[in-house]
């Protein structure tokens, strides 16, 4: 089978960029949002992209532009979901918002669609059976689609092998790297890993065993990274880490987690509300003297 | 005071290195070692490091080459402390050869010596007193000098915090970055967050969530970084990784070890063997089409 249009469900920040990918790569887009605002802010988002990304390779953003002309945007379920061969559901990570979603497009998508999630932390199997399509159905996911061009695909049990390789080719037309996660795993690959070095930053913390400038520079110095721990949370967002954290059951997790939450009890989400470990938009480090 | 005479004792891997860095910064060094193979062929491998140095630096490797002939390579231990303002161990990592090292230079040392390990995984604690001058013994423990750049400055307890401000300072006129491990922790700050993140790689690959490529790819690709995690440890060795993780009481890491310990045993000890995780000196991640 050969996929000419994708429906992508939510239209918030990753829905935003997946949908963007596969106009730009040539698909026909439809993006759906129970909220117009976030259709509309979408839009403005895609424009905003599409401008940065001819800048930095010296092109022009015209045909980008008009990639994103030709998407619809649309609250509407069945205009959405008309002749799609492909969805991917960015739509809120709470399981009760996935289930209803996934129930409403498993009654009305055409019988050829395949389902992909997008999830975060939950599993694909949390949603197979309630979309009516289990065999069809299998986590496709997405780091930040521009600069983090993973792709995992993440079948749950009863998924049907032969979306596997279907999947891979589509991850590639989005000039995605696509990546096996052979069995359920919250956190798939990439981010099982980043939680882990993250904790271990969040453990040195609160045992007070180095402090947050001195953590994030031995990652920065030694990896040659533009970010450490910290630097990472604050663009992470502090309230999905201290959501993630506070499920770890070790003490260590735990103590780290009160941490969290004290600093998104004060408003200090990270980047997005302009402090978290660093003030922005001119965090410390990124500062040339913060490296000496 | 200031430190003029560099005392490095242990003429492997690290105390090359940084006995080089120490000769290239301006000090007075001498090197020593019980092995008289060891300290000739620190002398090679100092001057492959410069040659290389100077090629990517478009300089000249004159100078660097005088500094060499500068250092006193000796295996006299009195010799080699003579007038020494400090001394960084770095000899082979096992207590016993520690504890007679520090045992031995804390008697013929000059009184105004400043004592220095650079242990990676055992503790100053371990060593201060039977170095007879504990409150002048810090780890002051490096990476690999030339690329990375960190320097864990790590007291123990009894340690003269006076003497942190002065090992930062001779930390940054070696061209390190100098971070402070406030209290005594088995692994410092980097080391604890790479075996972490590591570990968890390990864990995917034993629980059969993904392939040692995928788990590769997605550190690689996400953080543009030029290995992931069982490139690195084809560098950092499989029996030093083996050594760290077996000391790990979880399950997982117990199953990792075990794997580890099937590629020591059949001499797959990573790059420094010629195999590990990857075949050298062509590893498929090196490939430019692995990405994709
Ligand atoms: N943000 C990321 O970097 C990222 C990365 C990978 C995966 N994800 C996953 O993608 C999903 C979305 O994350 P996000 O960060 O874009 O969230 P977001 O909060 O930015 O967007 C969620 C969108 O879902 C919409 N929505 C809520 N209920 C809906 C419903 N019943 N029907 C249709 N739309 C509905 C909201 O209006 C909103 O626009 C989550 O499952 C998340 O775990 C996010
Ligand atoms: N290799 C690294 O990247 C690295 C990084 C940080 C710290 N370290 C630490 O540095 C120390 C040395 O590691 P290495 O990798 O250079 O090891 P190595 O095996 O390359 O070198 C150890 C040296 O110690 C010498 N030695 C053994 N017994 C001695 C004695 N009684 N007196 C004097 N010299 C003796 C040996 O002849 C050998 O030359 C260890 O404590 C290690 O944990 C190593």
């Amino acid at each position: 089978m050969k996929i000419k249009k994708v429906c992508v469900l939510g239209a918030g920040t990753l829905g935003t960029r997946v949908a963007l990918q596969a106009a730009l790569s040539g698909y026909e887009v439809s993006l759906y949002d129970i909220n117009l605002k976030s259709l509309k802010s979408a839009k403005e988002v895609m424009e905003t992209i599409v401008t940065k990304l001819a800048k930095a390779s010296g092109l022009e953003s015209e045909s980008g532009l008009m990639a994103i002309e030709k998407i619809t945007f649309t609250k509407d379920p069945k205009v959405a979901v008309h002749e799609a061969d492909i969805i991917n559901e960015s739509v809120l990570e709470e399981v009760s918002v996935k289930t209803e979603v996934w129930k409403l497009f498993g009654e009305i998508a055409p019988e050829k669609t395949i389902f992909t999630t997008n999830t975060s932390y939950l599993l694909p199997s949390m949603f197979a059976e309630v979309s009516g399509r289990p065999s069809r159905f299998c986590a496709l996911h997405f780091h930040d689609v521009f600069t983090a061009k993973v792709v995992d695909i993440m079948p749950h049990p009863g998924t049907d092998p032969a979306l596997i390789p279907l999947l891979m080719d589509f991850g590639r037309s989005l000039e995605q790297v696509p990546v096996l996660v052979k069995k359920e795993n919250n956190g798939y690959i990439f981010n099982t890993m980043l939680m882990s070095f993250i904790g271990a930053a969040g453990k040195l913390l609160v045992n007070d065993i180095a402090s947050i400038e001195d953590i994030d520079k031995s990652w920065m110095v030694n990896f040659n990274m533009p970010k450490g721990p910290f630097g990472i949370l604050d663009t992470i967002g502090l309230e999905t880490a201290w959501h993630v954290t506070k499920n770890q059951p070790d003490k260590a997790s735990q103590a780290f987690a009160a941490l969290l939450k004290t600093y998104v009890d004060a408003g200090k989400l990270g980047e997005k509300s302009g402090e978290g470990f660093y003030k922005y938009p001119k965090p410390k480090y990124k500062n040339p003297d913060f490296l000496v």
